[in-house]
């Protein structure tokens, strides 16, 4: 099996206001030293092991479906598990 | 600076309907091979480097504003970066 972990973040020109929402929620309780929030995406999928070009099939999904890459960046790291 | 990585999932044994829903779409996009999906939060803190217990005040704010944790588990990393 091969666990695939896809963190999608805005692009750093991007503006993210859920983050600036959250900033200011936490600076109205007490932690007021948080100086900046972004906030992204984490999926983990699940592939059989006998997929063969696992990098290929994830960043066509990324480009495809799971991120926008006009405003979305994205990275991920496969690993590979023992089962299956 | 301290740059931290916070990443929030559902726990195990809660369902997860949008991983579900991204799943099917996978699937109707010849992405057959797709056996699970889960999605989860990911955010990156930025706190000035005058903080002194990084650690407690990350863990305060994930229990009582960024996770649910009751439904979901979390875990952070700490990254020191160069400059104020």
């Amino acid at each position: 099996m091969y666990k695939v972990k896809v963190y999608i973040t805005l692009r750093e020109s991007v503006l993210d206001p859920q983050g600036n929402a959250v900033k200011q929620a936490l600076h109205s309780m007490e932690f007021n030293e948080v100086k900046d929030v972004r906030i992204g995406k984490y999926m983990e999928l699940t592939l059989p092991s006998t997929v063969k070009d696992v990098k290929t099939s994830v960043e066509d999904m990324c480009n495809r479906l799971l991120a926008n890459p006009v405003i979305e960046d994205y990275r991920y790291e496969i690993e590979e598990s023992v089962g299956q």
